[in-house]
């Protein structure tokens, strides 16, 4: 597939609509490409012009000598599909549409936009963009954008290995632009604009398979298509992703600006977090996590120690270890014993690990400390954390870090909390030792939670559940009752009421009198949703009233059934649904609650090994699963299963469905599902 | 009481435990002094030197020439207490100790801080400290500090209005030296270690008498009095606080630094909220909120435009917004008909307003869309945001930023998402004219929402809500039963069912009949606190049944409370309990939920106008009240009234108590309190 790769090693690059005048954007790319030193052919074309910038131009790309890797076109929309011809012709492999006045601007440019899109697939040109800033591969100098980031007389780069993919361009150009001035080392920008037929998910997994990617960032307004997400994260790269359009006024302000559909960003969460893709809250933060990815250790989890100089620094990482879910090392004994050895007495030698500015007139503290914490296999990855310290003290403390981080082979980030004028060499020091740095505790906290996903992401590669029984399920039929349904659910491994189906008055008392003498009666009436509002539900019925119930309930027009009565336990609401991701399982606790409080996980679906116990571990309401108020905690592992079994059975039930299983409540022992409801929806994946 | 002045802007300085030894902590304050051109007169102490670094040092601040405006005491802790004497002795009226080996080293170092603070109070002097790096007034070079800061040959300042208060001396020199770095002119420095006798919010309260003082952000680990905190929000200077110990990990490791007790940091919050103070998330937030408050203009209120020309950066405020609860102006009809004639079609005339990157070719769109915005009533702040934009287009921009700023004395944010290497001018104009730059619009965003906290602040002023009756309540009886509690809650105007405690069965028959034939019946015994648990409730008893019950609840060893049955509704958690910060009110919604789901919120008695509105705004489960799956809306200003009225009755109350109303039932039309109970706990303000 990688042919996308022309986008940043093109051995020549074609710009059309190429022009001299100054200040055009036409005249941009082919101005970088000479300025920055690109090796390979520049090809303007432009009919008008026999010479651009001292290089000869072509009236056509189809003229321009052959091979052309790579044609960025410029012209105007309604001189597009023409431009896109001329590629076809010239067997020109990919073309960057950087032009606008397509699908953005409303219903004509779209049309416009799929016409354009044929005609390539057609011949058998890929297609980036339209409406983007192009793409630029720093190793090669390929700079086929006109940004402004290349306007200065010279902008200084070392490609390294990171990579960003925008589908703005104003965005990706200006994030890149931080991580060149921040020293992050990108080594690749992409921008694909209306993702109209590569799209950015696509350009990161062929960026991924690239052996110098050591991690990838990417700015996203819609995500159509979660598959190639998936893979992405399988590729073993860490990946993180700004996507914008979280709140409703976003969403709406992100249709309106790329014209695409909303995704459900609920769905989009939960799949990221399967994926060990992290989710960035802004700019600095994904750059933040670009950082953490440029350095050369990768930790085996989310277990912190901190060695800090400042007691504060140590209370703020804490602080920020909690909040990310992360955990405090918790240290073995005998580093306990040691530290205790080492560090200062109005210091701490308990995690976070305070070792005082006395590390000041005794530099070799924070070298025997940080061996201390090091060599312990309780902790996955060090954050070390100071703030005001001048010039030689920092030298000193870089060294240290740097030592230790690749004698352990543990990943070290630094929080410095200080301006950089009290220790101007800092920053290239620790570039150089391999240390990501952040301005504070919290932020360095943040992008070891980032690592830590990633290492997890080996979860996109982690199989399926599979189903219990090893079965292959049916779809339930479009007006399946409760009965049936539980008996569909039962089959595939889960646990329901022991129940059965009554049509007279005396069956129904020989059924409860079989169930211990009381049981709950329920009417099943097809096409009735809202059976407890109805009156359809009656709990507690003993043998003796159990005919006069069965009356009133068959009175609703159906039959009746008759289930064992379930002890007490915790109310979960549990579903399935199919989305424009994918099926999608939801699970809340608390019922009503979980929804008015919306409290919920979801996953896509086939969940793979530990989704389901994330799932849960993410709801607020697993506190009541522990039981709260002297209750008994709840059999959580019994919910697990019921998770599992449901996911294996309607991982691959086709689009347009609701399956709603409300309550399944969660026992001291296993679990039962007490209510079942299948609607049929309008098909979302057609 | 601003004698704390001396602390940034004292005529005269000793420096008790003065050296010229390289390298010495000692050495520093003179160096420092000496260097950056202190005015005053410097007055080392030494009893072993008769010159320090070529000026005379004396062997006591007695014999030093007075007067002494400010002492800086360095000597080790054994030496502390007489030094303190010897400022006593000398008029001191201000010493910062900044000697550690007190508190912070456990029970031997907090004998010797009592016993240096019980001297210096009786002699009049006030001190701060000790484990603190000293205090810095930029406006007057008064630097009193040993802090590294300083060793760089030169560190450029020009004294602005921002004040940082510390109580960890690292921290707090670690942030002043990023706003120094970040051109945030800072006026004052001060750090205050163990806040032994004067306390940060106090040296907060000082410095925002300052006239020149703009805006105040603090760094604290512990806050033991909120008295001082509201006062200083009365002053109307805006206040952002970094409060570490929010997770119980950081609290533990806040305690072992300061060795103060933990702040209950959920009460904290609501105290926050209540005086306009917002409360950072990390040190970039903190300094981000200090730009904010450095900009010439205040907003109105909440209500954000945004103006930019990158779609993504519109999207990326819009959730911003969204989080942090503020409005996207909705703008008036008139202004959107402007912005739809100027605003090109591909970009968005709706807020967020994108004018695209058209804004190159015609630098007048940003002016004229600038102009429409800022005109419009319904926009209290504007954030103008872009990403890669060179030198000349920024000097562009800014100048219509500021113009518009200026001439309708609104706030503009800027967010400028690029590297300052395209504009290299950009951050020097932006503050020559007084916009706040920030480098996303997320960072913009929480600053604009900082700036409107503040400004809600005036609430610190509010008076509080009066009892509904004028009157003044009567604390319970320690042993006060359920009837007792209710007869004190209605007198307070509390809404409690209508209810009378019966003796006899024949009594109960007829209180039941004369509550239309269906009440509740309680059993009414002191010290049983879980009467649901223990039986001792019946809901729905008919008078035929009412003598069968009473006779069961009555075996229970008291009398019996027959209530009239309450309509359906939405139960709330509320209750009162002592603090050591005060009386504090809690309310949840949800009963069991709301504590399970820890969805809660608090706030200090007595409430203000306005704050049981914004605590209740605050619940998650708010959704309960406004009707969910077809059930009514509840009556949320009846919860309001009592939320107000038990707030008049029990802010007075004093320590060691708790009032659990539990439930607060929420009806279609009004509200009653269910159940009550209270609870003498430990004194916790002793």
């Amino acid at each position: 597939m990688n042919n996308l790769s022309a986008l940043w090693s093109a051995s020549s690059v074609a710009v059309i609509g190429a022009t001299e005048r100054p200040g055009a954007l036409g005249r941009k790319p082919v101005d970088y490409l000479i300025r920055y030193g690109y090796q390979g052919r520049i090809l303007p074309v432009n009919p008008r012009s026999s010479q651009i910038l001292g290089l000869p131009a072509y009236p056509s790309v189809r003229e321009a000598p052959g091979p052309v890797d790579l044609a960025l076109i410029m012209v105007a929309a309604d001189r597009v599909p023409a431009a896109v011809d001329d590629c076809v012709a010239a067997g020109v492999p990919v073309a960057i549409i950087a032009s606008s006045g397509f699908a953005e601007t409303g219903a004509e440019g779209a049309a416009l936009q799929a016409e354009v899109v044929a005609r390539a697939r057609a011949g058998g040109l890929r297609l980036v963009g339209p409406n983007c800033i192009g793409a630029v591969g720093f190793r090669h100098r390929v700079l086929a954008t006109f940004s402004p980031l290349f306007m200065a007389e010279s902008v200084p780069f070392e490609p390294g290995g990171l990579a960003v993919v925008s589908q703005s361009g104003a965005l990706g150009f200006g994030v890149a632009s931080l991580a060149l001035e921040r020293g992050l080392r990108p080594g690749w920008v992409v921008s694909t604009g209306n993702d109209a037929d590569v799209t950015a998910i696509e350009v990161l997994r062929a960026l991924a398979e690239e052996p110098e990617c050591t991690g990838l960032l990417a700015y996203l307004e819609t995500v159509p298509d979660v598959t190639a997400l998936r893979e992405l994260a399988a590729s073993g790269k860490p990946v993180a992703l700004l996507k914008s359009g979280r709140s409703a006024a976003g969403s709406r302000a992100a249709a309106s600006h790329t014209g695409a559909l909303a995704t459900d960003d609920r769905v989009l969460d939960g799949a990221l977090r399967q994926y060990g893709i992290t989710r960035a809250d802004d700019v600095d933060d994904l750059l933040d996590i670009g950082r953490a990815f440029s350095g050369p250790h990768r930790p085996r989890g989310g277990r912190i120690a901190v060695v800090t100089t400042s007691g504060g620094s140590g209370i703020l990482a804490a602080d920020a270890i909690a909040e990310q879910g992360l955990t405090l090392a918790p240290l073995s004994e005998e580093t306990r014993r040691e530290l205790d050895g080492i560090v200062p007495a109005f210091g701490s030698a308990d995690n976070p690990i305070d070792i005082t500015a006395t590390v000041l007139s005794d530099p070799t503290l924070l070298d025997r400390s940080l061996d201390a914490v090091a060599r312990d296999d309780t902790v996955d990855l060090i954050i070390g954390a100071f703030c005001v310290m001048a010039g030689p003290d920092v030298d000193k403390a870089v060294t240290a870090f740097g030592r230790v981080a690749d004698a352990y082979g543990k990943p070290v980030l630094v929080a410095r909390t200080g301006a950089d004028f009290l220790a101007p060499d800092a920053p290239a020091r620790l570039r150089a030792a391999g240390l990501p740095e952040f301005p504070s505790p919290a932020r360095a906290v943040r992008a070891a939670a980032a690592l830590a996903t990633a290492v997890s992401g080996a979860g996109a590669a982690v199989p399926a559940v599979p189903a219990p029984d090893g079965a292959v399920h049916a779809v339930p039929a479009a007006d399946a009752t409760e009965p049936a349904l539980k008996r569909l659910l039962a089959g595939a491994g889960l646990p329901v009421p022991d129940g059965t189906s009554v049509t007279t008055a005396s069956d129904a008392v020989a059924a409860v009198t079989a169930r211990g003498g009381v049981a709950v009666l329920k009417a099943v009436v097809p096409g009735l949703l809202h059976k407890t509002e109805a009156g359809g539900v009656a709990v507690g019925v003993t043998a003796d009233r159990a005919a006069e119930v069965f009356a009133r309930l068959a009175a609703l027009g159906g039959t009746v059934l008759v289930e064992a009565q379930a002890p007490d336990g915790v109310e979960m609401i549990v579903g399935v649904r199919s989305t424009p991701l994918g099926n999608v399982l939801t699970v809340g606790a608390g019922g009503i609650f979980a929804e008015a409080l919306d409290d919920v996980a979801c996953r896509l679906l086939p969940l793979r090994a530990g989704d389901a116990e994330s799932m849960i571990a993410e709801l607020r309401g697993a506190r009541l699963l522990d039981g709260v108020r002297g209750r008994p905690a709840a059999d959580t592992p019994a919910l697990v299963r019921v998770l599992e079994a449901l996911s294996a059975l309607t991982a691959d039930w086709p689009a347009g469905f609701e399956l709603d299983l409300n309550p399944v409540r969660v026992l001291a022992d296993g679990a039962l599902v007490l209510d079942a409801a299948y609607t049929l929806t309008k098909g979302d994946r057609a």
